[in-house]
């Protein structure tokens, strides 16, 4: 049974057969049934390998990213994944860790592979440290097939590129987060980060956006960068305290480290919200296990990850679709703030 | 450039370049090495498509579980993509949800894809609602490769199946945790937990292992089954104290029930842990992130994953491999126990 008996029994020509097993959006609904009808009446597998060779696709997208045990990761992998096997897609995992050097042969491997599109989920693909050249696989990878960034964003209008970035508005959020802390009277804020990529560099911005806009200084000491766990923010808060900087609020770039300010705050009795108001990032699983339960930033990771997928799956169908999409956070107000 | 090139540059026989490639044990160092160099030499990829289709290979396990997100499950796979990687193995993830039927379209997939060997990641795949034919699926498809449970357990010695079992002793583990608080004095002790996996039940009788060694009643009332989340531990902890049934410890089949745990007592007012005791399972962060800070069992992700491959990696070299590999579990003493 093959590709052929498929046409014959379908009344459809070979390549109308494989538009439809890959997906493709030009197909009428009619056709489309008539062909998954013969499909199943006649018990037909297509053979990986053979499809492989004859019509060039595996019916299988790449996903990298650098830590699949990373929470927000993990969740983007799990949405990921099961979007794309609605689709009748597989994901075919790699996990790059930091080192530039594994992204570029990760990337390389997908391609040896044959993948039809890769997604890279994170936005630690797009970070500061990349240097001049530290795009240029990325590029020149999307020129060979469409490339997905979550979370991340590099321009897309380019020659002969099929690359688009799905992203969340976070500097939209921290910049309305902090804004309403200053509303509230809040004036000695401190913004906790841990990592140089797009995101974090984005919420950083817009941090800064609200004191600027609110007309205040925004002042080195308070912008803190630490190891990305919860000693590592609470570390951080300690050394502050110890100096004497008085503050009233921290904004942290992630729940882990809004975690750490917690901590911070319940080894030195010190009331939250009362005396110290506290706003997490991601709206993970971590924001309702501390008491209080955190105030957190919410990034859509499961709609951002859907619309990534819907995305590729209409390019790969032959559609286009805009090389950037942003979607709006949303903050989730719990105990460790006021308003 | 293709396998023969490899083979008359490197003087050895075609099937000894593909025991190479495959990572068969059966070649001798020297041999391997000067497969490695004429294939650097030559600068030759092995095609994917034509490697399944002369070799039968494709390099790639499938990674089944049931949720990518859950934060046991995404550390698994975080672990297990890495050890296949360094073995350049590639994993394809396949999450399969909690209904049977995707269960057996996964492992069916995966078997299509002629993948190498199957991971079934997590314990959820040996559950008590499975049936009595339910596991037949995974029996035949270990007739057909090998098959490697982590954290769950199915008898391996059958005619012609490749099945194997690496997990962690959770029933020790469990057993010996009870076993401390009832020497601490603790006589009315909480069982928590949400599932009826394979695991989940091996630490129940655990729990009963240690009761009845210390001579102990195991009362119904204390084995308390709720939704896993922190508001289904703390609902049933609730429901247990409304009823005015006195307890002074909680053992948690999971972090995330011993938080909803911590949270109960400090809804009441209840000094942890003077007047009640909590112990996780898992070693998660979580268990870092409550007020006090969570004793829990530490179930050994990493090294359980990383056998599990290691294992499969022997297999698909030709070797063999003892069907059942258990590994022993480590309390981590925090503070929400005494002991």
């Amino acid at each position: 049974m093959n590709i052929y008996d498929v046409s014959k029994k379908a009344g459809v020509s070979i390549a109308t057969v494989s538009r439809v097993l890959n997906g493709n959006a030009n197909v009428s609904e009619k056709t489309r049934e008539r062909v998954l009808s013969a499909i199943k009446e006649l018990d037909y597998t297509p053979n990986v390998f053979a499809r492989g060779l004859g019509l060039n696709t595996m019916k299988a997208v790449g996903i990298m990213c650098t830590d699949s045990s990373d929470i927000y990761l993990a969740n983007a992998i799990y949405y990921l994944e099961r979007e794309l096997r609605r689709f009748n897609y597989n994901a075919i995992l790699c996990c790059t860790g930091n080192d530039a050097g594994a992204r570029k042969s990760c990337m390389q491997l997908l391609l040896d592979k044959r993948v039809d599109g890769i997604i890279l989920a994170g936005s630690q693909f797009i970070c500061r440290d990349a240097g001049v050249d530290g795009y240029d696989y990325i590029i020149e990878a999307a020129r060979e097939l469409p490339i997905v960034l979550v979370n991340g964003r590099l321009d897309g209008n380019r020659d002969g590129c099929r690359l688009y970035s799905v992203l969340c508005a976070d500097r939209e959020a921290v910049c309305s987060a902090a804004s309403q802390l200053i509303e509230a009277g809040r004036r000695n804020i401190v913004y906790l980060y841990s990592g140089t990529s797009y995101s974090s560099l984005n919420k950083l911005d817009g941090f800064t956006d609200a004191m600027n806009q609110a007309g205040l200084p925004v002042r080195p000491e308070y912008l803190r960068q630490c190891t990305r766990d919860i000693a590592g923010a609470r570390g951080s808060l300690e050394a502050l305290y110890s100096s004497r900087m008085p503050f009233d609020a921290v904004i942290a770039s992630d729940d882990m480290l809004a975690v750490g300010a917690v901590k911070f705050a319940f080894a030195h009795g010190i009331r939250v919200p009362d005396d110290l108001e506290i706003i997490g990032y991601n709206n993970s699983v971590l924001a309702n296990c501390t008491e209080p339960e955190l105030t957190s930033i919410d990034n859509r990771v499961e709609l951002v990850s859907t619309r990534a997928v819907r995305l590729l799956i209409q390019v790969l169908g032959g559609g286009s679709a805009p090389p950037l999409d942003i979607v709006a956070a949303e903050l989730i107000k719990r105990n460790t703030t006021k308003f």
